[in-house]
Protein backbone atom coordinates (compact mmCIF):
# COMPACT_ATOMS: atom_id res chain seq x y z
CA UNK A 1 0.00 0.00 0.00
CA UNK A 2 1.66 3.54 -1.11
CA UNK A 3 -0.08 7.13 0.13
CA UNK A 4 -0.01 8.74 -3.69
CA UNK A 5 0.02 12.89 -3.32
CA UNK A 6 -1.70 14.74 -6.38
CA UNK A 7 -1.33 18.55 -7.15
CA UNK A 8 -5.50 19.02 -8.58
CA UNK A 9 -5.86 22.04 -11.30
CA UNK A 10 -9.66 22.79 -11.65
CA UNK A 11 -12.37 25.22 -13.37
CA UNK A 12 -14.86 25.94 -10.81
CA UNK A 13 -17.72 27.14 -12.66
CA UNK A 14 -19.28 23.92 -13.11
CA UNK A 15 -18.70 22.31 -10.02
CA UNK A 16 -20.70 21.91 -6.74
CA UNK A 17 -17.25 22.59 -5.12
CA UNK A 18 -14.70 20.34 -3.70
CA UNK A 19 -16.94 17.92 -1.34
CA UNK A 20 -18.67 14.94 -2.34
CA UNK A 21 -22.57 15.62 -2.07
CA UNK A 22 -24.96 13.38 -3.44
CA UNK A 23 -26.24 13.59 -6.69
CA UNK A 24 -24.05 16.84 -7.97
CA UNK A 25 -20.82 16.82 -9.86
CA UNK A 26 -18.38 17.76 -7.11
CA UNK A 27 -14.13 18.05 -7.45
CA UNK A 28 -13.98 14.90 -5.39
CA UNK A 29 -16.37 12.64 -7.00
CA UNK A 30 -14.40 13.27 -10.45
CA UNK A 31 -10.90 12.27 -8.97
CA UNK A 32 -13.24 9.25 -7.08
CA UNK A 33 -14.56 8.20 -10.25
CA UNK A 34 -11.24 8.47 -12.14
CA UNK A 35 -9.17 6.79 -9.96
CA UNK A 36 -11.48 3.68 -9.53
CA UNK A 37 -11.68 3.83 -13.88
CA UNK A 38 -8.03 3.59 -13.96
CA UNK A 39 -6.78 0.99 -10.47
CA UNK A 40 -10.33 -0.70 -9.85
CA UNK A 41 -10.07 0.70 -6.55
CA UNK A 42 -12.66 1.82 -4.59
CA UNK A 43 -10.68 4.85 -3.03
CA UNK A 44 -12.50 8.60 -1.73
CA UNK A 45 -9.42 11.00 -1.32
CA UNK A 46 -8.61 13.46 0.80
CA UNK A 47 -8.26 16.79 0.27
CA UNK A 48 -6.39 19.84 1.33
CA UNK A 49 -8.90 22.40 0.77
CA UNK A 50 -12.46 21.90 0.30
CA UNK A 51 -13.07 24.83 -2.10
CA UNK A 52 -16.74 26.44 -2.79
CA UNK A 53 -18.66 26.25 -5.47
CA UNK A 54 -17.85 28.61 -8.34
CA UNK A 55 -14.10 28.63 -7.14
CA UNK A 56 -11.16 27.75 -8.72
CA UNK A 57 -7.81 25.89 -8.29
CA UNK A 58 -4.20 25.89 -9.67
CA UNK A 59 -2.51 23.42 -7.08
CA UNK A 60 -4.99 21.77 -4.62
CA UNK A 61 -3.42 18.73 -3.29
CA UNK A 62 -5.34 15.61 -2.03
CA UNK A 63 -3.84 12.32 -1.07
CA UNK A 64 -5.11 8.48 -1.30
CA UNK A 65 -4.14 4.80 -0.92
CA UNK A 66 -3.47 2.20 -3.45
CA UNK A 67 -2.20 -0.87 -3.90
CA UNK A 68 -1.72 -0.50 -7.63
CA UNK A 69 1.70 -1.09 -9.14
CA UNK A 70 1.16 1.99 -11.24
CA UNK A 71 4.66 4.55 -10.77
CA UNK A 72 3.79 7.18 -9.04
CA UNK A 73 5.05 9.57 -11.38
CA UNK A 74 2.86 8.03 -13.87
CA UNK A 75 -0.46 8.28 -12.10
CA UNK A 76 -0.84 12.45 -13.58
CA UNK A 77 -0.98 11.81 -17.11
CA UNK A 78 -2.79 8.42 -16.53
CA UNK A 79 -5.20 9.89 -14.47
CA UNK A 80 -5.89 12.84 -16.98
CA UNK A 81 -6.63 10.60 -19.29
CA UNK A 82 -10.64 9.63 -17.00
CA UNK A 83 -10.45 13.19 -16.15
CA UNK A 84 -12.92 15.32 -17.70
CA UNK A 85 -11.26 18.98 -19.08
CA UNK A 86 -12.39 21.14 -16.19
CA UNK A 87 -10.31 19.13 -14.11
CA UNK A 88 -7.02 17.62 -14.43
CA UNK A 89 -3.95 16.51 -12.22
CA UNK A 90 -0.69 18.06 -12.51
CA UNK A 91 1.77 16.37 -10.46
CA UNK A 92 1.53 13.09 -8.88
CA UNK A 93 4.35 11.40 -6.16
CA UNK A 94 4.64 9.36 -3.34
CA UNK A 95 4.43 10.24 0.18
CA UNK A 96 4.89 8.97 4.03
CA UNK A 97 1.74 6.83 4.40
CA UNK A 98 0.86 9.01 7.47
CA UNK A 99 1.04 12.18 5.54
CA UNK A 100 -2.14 14.00 5.89
CA UNK A 101 -2.82 17.07 3.58
CA UNK A 102 -4.90 19.17 6.49
CA UNK A 103 -2.75 18.12 9.16
CA UNK A 104 0.89 19.09 8.10
CA UNK A 105 1.96 22.78 8.49
CA UNK A 106 1.93 24.28 5.33
CA UNK A 107 1.67 27.52 3.34
CA UNK A 108 -1.43 28.10 1.54
CA UNK A 109 -1.23 30.90 -1.29
CA UNK A 110 -4.83 32.63 -2.65
CA UNK A 111 -5.61 35.17 -5.11
CA UNK A 112 -8.86 36.68 -5.62
CA UNK A 113 -9.43 38.52 -9.04
CA UNK A 114 -11.17 42.00 -9.30
CA UNK A 115 -11.58 44.07 -12.55
CA UNK A 116 -13.31 47.16 -12.28
CA UNK A 117 -14.64 47.97 -15.43
CA UNK A 118 -17.58 50.06 -16.37
CA UNK A 119 -19.01 47.63 -19.03
CA UNK A 120 -18.92 43.97 -17.90
CA UNK A 121 -16.39 41.98 -19.77
CA UNK A 122 -17.86 38.32 -21.05
CA UNK A 123 -14.21 36.76 -21.62
CA UNK A 124 -13.61 36.89 -18.05
CA UNK A 125 -16.68 36.99 -16.11
CA UNK A 126 -15.84 32.91 -14.54
CA UNK A 127 -12.52 34.41 -13.13
CA UNK A 128 -13.39 38.13 -11.71
CA UNK A 129 -15.27 39.43 -9.94
CA UNK A 130 -16.50 42.62 -11.78
CA UNK A 131 -17.31 45.73 -10.57
CA UNK A 132 -18.46 48.77 -12.47
CA UNK A 133 -16.46 51.43 -10.72
CA UNK A 134 -12.99 52.33 -9.71
CA UNK A 135 -11.03 51.15 -6.44
CA UNK A 136 -8.59 53.14 -4.31
CA UNK A 137 -5.83 50.33 -4.75
CA UNK A 138 -3.01 52.68 -2.26
CA UNK A 139 -6.49 52.45 0.25
CA UNK A 140 -6.49 48.96 -0.38
CA UNK A 141 -2.58 48.21 0.24
CA UNK A 142 -2.84 50.58 3.31
CA UNK A 143 -5.87 48.40 4.50
CA UNK A 144 -4.27 45.25 3.86
CA UNK A 145 -1.41 45.73 6.45
CA UNK A 146 -3.66 45.44 9.07
CA UNK A 147 -4.44 41.81 8.62
CA UNK A 148 -0.54 40.42 8.63
CA UNK A 149 0.54 38.68 11.29
CA UNK A 150 -1.37 36.11 13.57
CA UNK A 151 -4.81 37.51 14.61
CA UNK A 152 -8.17 35.95 15.68
CA UNK A 153 -10.12 36.59 12.40
CA UNK A 154 -13.36 35.85 13.57
CA UNK A 155 -14.74 38.90 12.14
CA UNK A 156 -13.87 37.28 8.55
CA UNK A 157 -14.95 33.83 9.53
CA UNK A 158 -18.59 32.67 7.65
CA UNK A 159 -20.94 31.60 10.78
CA UNK A 160 -21.18 28.34 9.28
CA UNK A 161 -17.99 27.24 10.26
CA UNK A 162 -17.01 24.39 12.75
CA UNK A 163 -13.18 25.01 13.12
CA UNK A 164 -12.98 25.56 16.93
CA UNK A 165 -10.14 28.03 16.95
CA UNK A 166 -10.38 31.08 14.80
CA UNK A 167 -6.50 31.89 15.30
CA UNK A 168 -4.77 32.02 11.95
CA UNK A 169 -1.63 33.56 10.88
CA UNK A 170 -1.35 35.10 7.72
CA UNK A 171 2.51 35.62 6.67
CA UNK A 172 1.48 38.15 3.29
CA UNK A 173 -1.03 40.33 1.88
CA UNK A 174 -0.42 41.61 -1.79
CA UNK A 175 -2.44 43.94 -3.60
CA UNK A 176 -1.79 44.72 -7.51
CA UNK A 177 -3.11 46.88 -9.74
CA UNK A 178 -2.81 46.39 -13.62
CA UNK A 179 -4.51 48.72 -16.01
CA UNK A 180 -5.97 46.40 -18.53
CA UNK A 181 -7.41 49.05 -21.05
CA UNK A 182 -8.14 53.08 -20.15
CA UNK A 183 -11.31 52.34 -18.77
CA UNK A 184 -10.31 48.90 -16.96
CA UNK A 185 -8.43 48.23 -14.46
CA UNK A 186 -7.96 44.47 -12.86
CA UNK A 187 -7.10 44.46 -8.93
CA UNK A 188 -5.46 41.33 -7.86
CA UNK A 189 -5.75 40.35 -3.60
CA UNK A 190 -3.03 37.84 -3.00
CA UNK A 191 -2.68 36.50 0.54
CA UNK A 192 -0.16 33.27 1.96
CA UNK A 193 -1.26 32.67 5.41
CA UNK A 194 -0.69 29.20 7.46
CA UNK A 195 -4.60 28.47 6.61
CA UNK A 196 -7.63 29.84 5.99
CA UNK A 197 -11.28 29.83 7.75
CA UNK A 198 -14.24 29.37 5.63
CA UNK A 199 -15.04 32.20 3.56
CA UNK A 200 -12.07 33.49 4.96
CA UNK A 201 -10.26 34.78 1.62
CA UNK A 202 -13.78 35.95 0.13
CA UNK A 203 -14.61 38.18 3.35
CA UNK A 204 -11.11 39.87 3.21
CA UNK A 205 -11.36 40.44 -0.73
CA UNK A 206 -15.06 42.15 0.45
CA UNK A 207 -13.69 43.70 3.33
CA UNK A 208 -10.54 45.78 1.17
CA UNK A 209 -13.44 46.27 -1.63
CA UNK A 210 -15.27 48.76 0.70
CA UNK A 211 -12.06 50.45 1.32
CA UNK A 212 -11.54 50.53 -1.79
CA UNK A 213 -15.10 51.99 -2.73
CA UNK A 214 -14.30 54.64 -0.44
CA UNK A 215 -17.28 53.61 1.90
CA UNK A 216 -14.76 52.66 4.55
CA UNK A 217 -11.55 53.91 6.06
CA UNK A 218 -8.40 51.14 6.20
CA UNK A 219 -8.40 51.42 10.12
CA UNK A 220 -12.00 50.25 9.87
CA UNK A 221 -10.31 46.99 8.90
CA UNK A 222 -8.17 47.32 11.61
CA UNK A 223 -11.32 47.78 14.15
CA UNK A 224 -13.39 44.99 12.50
CA UNK A 225 -10.61 42.71 13.23
CA UNK A 226 -10.35 43.58 17.08
CA UNK A 227 -13.88 43.18 17.34
CA UNK A 228 -13.68 39.17 16.66
CA UNK A 229 -17.31 39.61 15.46
CA UNK A 230 -18.45 38.57 11.90
CA UNK A 231 -21.29 41.20 11.90
CA UNK A 232 -18.16 43.43 12.11
CA UNK A 233 -16.16 42.80 8.77
CA UNK A 234 -17.03 43.75 5.14
CA UNK A 235 -19.84 41.61 2.47
CA UNK A 236 -18.35 38.04 1.29
CA UNK A 237 -16.85 38.21 -2.12
CA UNK A 238 -18.67 36.20 -5.09
CA UNK A 239 -16.79 32.57 -5.54
CA UNK A 240 -15.89 32.92 -8.98
CA UNK A 241 -12.96 35.62 -8.76
CA UNK A 242 -10.52 33.39 -5.78
CA UNK A 243 -8.46 30.87 -6.99
CA UNK A 244 -6.16 28.53 -5.01
CA UNK A 245 -2.47 28.74 -6.23
CA UNK A 246 -0.76 26.88 -4.55
CA UNK A 247 0.28 25.05 -1.40
CA UNK A 248 3.43 24.19 0.57
CA UNK A 249 4.10 21.84 2.59
CA UNK A 250 7.24 21.66 4.94
CA UNK A 251 7.66 17.47 5.14
CA UNK A 252 6.11 15.24 2.40
CA UNK B 1 -33.85 56.99 -38.67
CA UNK B 2 -30.02 56.30 -37.46
CA UNK B 3 -27.15 54.30 -38.11
CA UNK B 4 -25.69 52.75 -34.51
CA UNK B 5 -22.72 51.21 -34.20
CA UNK B 6 -21.94 48.87 -31.42
CA UNK B 7 -18.98 47.24 -30.07
CA UNK B 8 -19.53 44.11 -29.38
CA UNK B 9 -17.20 41.42 -27.39
CA UNK B 10 -17.93 37.83 -26.60
CA UNK B 11 -16.84 34.55 -25.06
CA UNK B 12 -17.57 32.27 -28.14
CA UNK B 13 -17.09 28.67 -26.15
CA UNK B 14 -20.92 28.52 -26.15
CA UNK B 15 -21.78 30.02 -29.54
CA UNK B 16 -22.21 28.43 -32.73
CA UNK B 17 -20.60 31.52 -34.12
CA UNK B 18 -21.51 35.05 -35.04
CA UNK B 19 -24.04 34.30 -38.11
CA UNK B 20 -27.65 33.64 -37.92
CA UNK B 21 -28.71 30.17 -38.26
CA UNK B 22 -32.25 28.38 -38.01
CA UNK B 23 -32.24 26.92 -34.30
CA UNK B 24 -28.78 27.28 -32.77
CA UNK B 25 -27.41 30.13 -30.30
CA UNK B 26 -25.58 32.63 -32.42
CA UNK B 27 -24.02 36.10 -31.23
CA UNK B 28 -25.99 37.68 -34.35
CA UNK B 29 -29.31 36.07 -32.70
CA UNK B 30 -28.66 37.56 -29.13
CA UNK B 31 -28.30 40.77 -30.36
CA UNK B 32 -30.89 41.03 -32.56
CA UNK B 33 -33.47 39.46 -29.66
CA UNK B 34 -31.70 42.51 -27.23
CA UNK B 35 -32.54 45.50 -29.98
CA UNK B 36 -36.24 43.97 -30.04
CA UNK B 37 -36.38 44.07 -26.29
CA UNK B 38 -35.33 47.64 -25.71
CA UNK B 39 -36.72 49.17 -28.90
CA UNK B 40 -40.02 46.60 -30.32
CA UNK B 41 -38.51 47.09 -33.38
CA UNK B 42 -37.70 44.06 -35.76
CA UNK B 43 -33.80 44.51 -36.44
CA UNK B 44 -31.16 42.04 -38.20
CA UNK B 45 -27.88 43.65 -37.18
CA UNK B 46 -24.87 43.61 -39.97
CA UNK B 47 -21.37 42.44 -38.51
CA UNK B 48 -17.86 43.64 -39.34
CA UNK B 49 -16.53 39.42 -38.91
CA UNK B 50 -18.57 36.60 -38.90
CA UNK B 51 -16.62 34.54 -36.62
CA UNK B 52 -16.95 30.81 -36.38
CA UNK B 53 -17.83 28.82 -33.42
CA UNK B 54 -15.70 29.08 -30.68
CA UNK B 55 -13.97 32.35 -31.36
CA UNK B 56 -14.18 34.75 -29.42
CA UNK B 57 -14.15 38.60 -29.31
CA UNK B 58 -12.96 41.46 -27.60
CA UNK B 59 -13.76 44.17 -30.29
CA UNK B 60 -16.51 42.79 -32.74
CA UNK B 61 -18.31 45.62 -34.95
CA UNK B 62 -21.92 45.91 -35.99
CA UNK B 63 -24.22 48.31 -37.48
CA UNK B 64 -28.25 48.43 -37.05
CA UNK B 65 -31.02 51.63 -38.06
CA UNK B 66 -33.16 52.36 -35.45
CA UNK B 67 -36.23 54.65 -35.40
CA UNK B 68 -35.91 54.53 -31.48
CA UNK B 69 -35.02 57.94 -29.68
CA UNK B 70 -32.75 56.76 -27.22
CA UNK B 71 -29.41 58.44 -27.19
CA UNK B 72 -26.91 56.49 -29.54
CA UNK B 73 -24.15 56.15 -26.14
CA UNK B 74 -26.93 54.97 -24.01
CA UNK B 75 -27.82 51.53 -26.51
CA UNK B 76 -24.06 50.24 -24.52
CA UNK B 77 -25.83 49.92 -20.81
CA UNK B 78 -29.57 49.28 -22.02
CA UNK B 79 -28.59 46.42 -24.35
CA UNK B 80 -26.21 45.01 -21.91
CA UNK B 81 -29.43 44.59 -19.35
CA UNK B 82 -30.99 42.30 -21.69
CA UNK B 83 -27.94 40.50 -22.75
CA UNK B 84 -26.72 36.91 -21.47
CA UNK B 85 -23.39 36.99 -19.30
CA UNK B 86 -21.30 35.79 -22.39
CA UNK B 87 -21.54 38.63 -24.77
CA UNK B 88 -22.05 42.49 -24.42
CA UNK B 89 -22.04 45.97 -25.82
CA UNK B 90 -18.70 47.67 -24.91
CA UNK B 91 -19.59 51.45 -26.98
CA UNK B 92 -21.98 52.39 -29.20
CA UNK B 93 -22.17 55.37 -31.03
CA UNK B 94 -23.65 56.60 -34.26
CA UNK B 95 -22.24 56.87 -37.62
CA UNK B 96 -23.37 58.04 -41.12
CA UNK B 97 -26.65 56.50 -42.89
CA UNK B 98 -24.46 54.24 -45.32
CA UNK B 99 -21.50 53.30 -43.21
CA UNK B 100 -21.19 49.36 -43.65
CA UNK B 101 -18.64 47.91 -41.62
CA UNK B 102 -17.99 45.34 -44.29
CA UNK B 103 -16.94 47.73 -46.93
CA UNK B 104 -14.98 50.61 -45.38
CA UNK B 105 -11.31 50.72 -44.79
CA UNK B 106 -10.20 49.36 -41.73
CA UNK B 107 -7.36 47.56 -39.73
CA UNK B 108 -8.34 44.32 -37.89
CA UNK B 109 -5.94 43.34 -35.28
CA UNK B 110 -6.07 39.54 -34.27
CA UNK B 111 -4.61 37.61 -31.45
CA UNK B 112 -3.82 33.77 -30.94
CA UNK B 113 -3.08 32.07 -28.12
CA UNK B 114 -0.68 29.07 -27.66
CA UNK B 115 -0.01 26.95 -24.41
CA UNK B 116 2.55 24.57 -24.72
CA UNK B 117 2.43 22.53 -21.36
CA UNK B 118 2.84 19.26 -20.43
CA UNK B 119 -0.18 19.10 -18.75
CA UNK B 120 -3.43 20.44 -19.28
CA UNK B 121 -4.64 23.59 -17.57
CA UNK B 122 -8.08 23.28 -17.10
CA UNK B 123 -8.63 27.71 -16.29
CA UNK B 124 -7.15 28.37 -19.96
CA UNK B 125 -8.87 25.38 -22.19
CA UNK B 126 -11.38 27.86 -23.48
CA UNK B 127 -8.94 30.32 -24.49
CA UNK B 128 -5.98 28.72 -25.54
CA UNK B 129 -4.50 25.76 -27.69
CA UNK B 130 -2.63 23.77 -25.55
CA UNK B 131 0.00 22.35 -26.75
CA UNK B 132 1.72 19.08 -24.75
CA UNK B 133 5.16 19.91 -25.55
CA UNK B 134 7.63 23.02 -26.74
CA UNK B 135 7.95 25.70 -29.30
CA UNK B 136 10.45 27.55 -30.86
CA UNK B 137 9.08 31.45 -30.60
CA UNK B 138 12.21 32.13 -32.50
CA UNK B 139 11.78 30.41 -35.72
CA UNK B 140 8.15 31.25 -35.58
CA UNK B 141 9.09 35.29 -35.77
CA UNK B 142 10.90 34.24 -38.18
CA UNK B 143 8.78 32.54 -40.45
CA UNK B 144 5.94 35.34 -39.35
CA UNK B 145 8.03 38.03 -41.54
CA UNK B 146 7.43 36.41 -44.85
CA UNK B 147 3.66 37.23 -44.59
CA UNK B 148 4.01 40.65 -43.75
CA UNK B 149 3.05 42.73 -46.28
CA UNK B 150 0.38 42.38 -49.61
CA UNK B 151 0.40 38.95 -50.84
CA UNK B 152 -2.39 36.20 -52.51
CA UNK B 153 -3.14 33.83 -49.48
CA UNK B 154 -4.41 31.56 -51.26
CA UNK B 155 -2.80 28.97 -49.10
CA UNK B 156 -3.98 30.07 -46.23
CA UNK B 157 -8.16 30.02 -46.75
CA UNK B 158 -9.97 27.42 -46.09
CA UNK B 159 -11.11 26.03 -49.59
CA UNK B 160 -14.97 27.14 -48.46
CA UNK B 161 -14.45 30.80 -48.86
CA UNK B 162 -16.47 32.66 -51.15
CA UNK B 163 -14.19 36.08 -51.62
CA UNK B 164 -13.36 36.50 -55.14
CA UNK B 165 -9.94 37.94 -54.58
CA UNK B 166 -7.66 35.99 -51.88
CA UNK B 167 -5.14 39.05 -51.96
CA UNK B 168 -5.00 40.88 -48.44
CA UNK B 169 -2.25 42.57 -46.87
CA UNK B 170 -0.84 41.75 -43.86
CA UNK B 171 0.10 45.20 -41.96
CA UNK B 172 2.03 43.52 -38.79
CA UNK B 173 2.37 40.07 -37.08
CA UNK B 174 4.02 39.68 -33.70
CA UNK B 175 4.86 36.38 -32.30
CA UNK B 176 5.63 37.08 -28.17
CA UNK B 177 6.28 34.23 -25.59
CA UNK B 178 6.11 34.14 -22.10
CA UNK B 179 6.72 31.77 -19.45
CA UNK B 180 3.86 30.97 -17.10
CA UNK B 181 5.73 28.56 -14.91
CA UNK B 182 8.63 26.27 -15.53
CA UNK B 183 6.83 24.03 -17.02
CA UNK B 184 4.69 26.29 -19.65
CA UNK B 185 5.08 29.11 -22.31
CA UNK B 186 2.54 30.96 -23.39
CA UNK B 187 2.79 32.45 -26.81
CA UNK B 188 0.38 35.20 -28.37
CA UNK B 189 0.30 35.71 -32.46
CA UNK B 190 -0.91 39.05 -32.98
CA UNK B 191 -1.83 39.66 -36.77
CA UNK B 192 -2.94 43.14 -38.00
CA UNK B 193 -4.59 43.28 -41.59
CA UNK B 194 -7.22 45.25 -43.86
CA UNK B 195 -9.11 42.01 -43.71
CA UNK B 196 -8.58 38.14 -43.58
CA UNK B 197 -9.79 35.36 -45.43
CA UNK B 198 -12.13 32.51 -44.31
CA UNK B 199 -9.96 30.95 -41.36
CA UNK B 200 -6.76 32.90 -42.26
CA UNK B 201 -5.78 33.58 -38.85
CA UNK B 202 -6.00 30.64 -37.62
CA UNK B 203 -4.02 28.51 -40.35
CA UNK B 204 -1.40 31.25 -40.08
CA UNK B 205 -1.25 30.08 -36.27
CA UNK B 206 -1.27 26.19 -37.18
CA UNK B 207 1.32 27.09 -39.91
CA UNK B 208 3.42 29.03 -37.24
CA UNK B 209 3.12 25.70 -34.99
CA UNK B 210 4.67 23.44 -37.79
CA UNK B 211 7.49 25.40 -37.88
CA UNK B 212 7.85 26.35 -34.32
CA UNK B 213 7.63 22.30 -33.16
CA UNK B 214 10.53 21.75 -35.60
CA UNK B 215 8.70 20.08 -38.44
CA UNK B 216 9.21 22.55 -40.91
CA UNK B 217 11.70 25.23 -41.50
CA UNK B 218 10.77 29.13 -41.68
CA UNK B 219 11.31 29.11 -45.11
CA UNK B 220 8.88 26.53 -45.82
CA UNK B 221 6.49 29.39 -44.93
CA UNK B 222 7.45 31.28 -48.10
CA UNK B 223 7.45 29.14 -50.21
CA UNK B 224 3.98 27.68 -49.19
CA UNK B 225 2.55 31.70 -49.55
CA UNK B 226 4.19 31.57 -53.08
CA UNK B 227 2.30 28.45 -54.28
CA UNK B 228 -1.28 29.70 -53.37
CA UNK B 229 -2.91 26.72 -53.08
CA UNK B 230 -4.00 25.74 -49.88
CA UNK B 231 -2.79 22.36 -49.42
CA UNK B 232 0.92 23.83 -49.20
CA UNK B 233 -0.40 26.00 -45.90
CA UNK B 234 -0.46 24.12 -42.84
CA UNK B 235 -3.18 22.97 -40.04
CA UNK B 236 -6.40 24.91 -39.12
CA UNK B 237 -5.63 26.18 -35.28
CA UNK B 238 -8.84 25.17 -33.36
CA UNK B 239 -10.81 28.47 -32.99
CA UNK B 240 -10.77 28.58 -28.92
CA UNK B 241 -7.25 30.15 -29.58
CA UNK B 242 -8.86 32.51 -31.58
CA UNK B 243 -9.79 36.46 -30.56
CA UNK B 244 -10.77 39.72 -32.71
CA UNK B 245 -8.97 42.09 -30.53
CA UNK B 246 -10.17 45.53 -32.38
CA UNK B 247 -11.56 46.79 -35.86
CA UNK B 248 -10.41 50.28 -36.22
CA UNK B 249 -12.35 52.14 -39.41
CA UNK B 250 -10.84 55.51 -41.18
CA UNK B 251 -13.45 56.93 -41.26
CA UNK B 252 -16.94 56.75 -39.21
Amino acid sequence: MRRILIKVAYDGTDFHGWQLQPGVRTVESELNAAIKALTGEEIAVTGASRTDAGVHSMGNVAVFDTESTIPADRFCPALNTYLPEDVKVTESFEVKPDFHPRKVNCRKTYEYRILCSRVPDPLRRRNTWQIPYALDVGKMQEAAKYLIGEHDFASFCCVRTQAESTVRTVFDIEVTGKDNTAASKEITIRVTGNGFLYNMVRIIAGTLVEVGAGKKEPEWVKEALEKADRTEGGPTAPPQGLVLKEIIYEEK
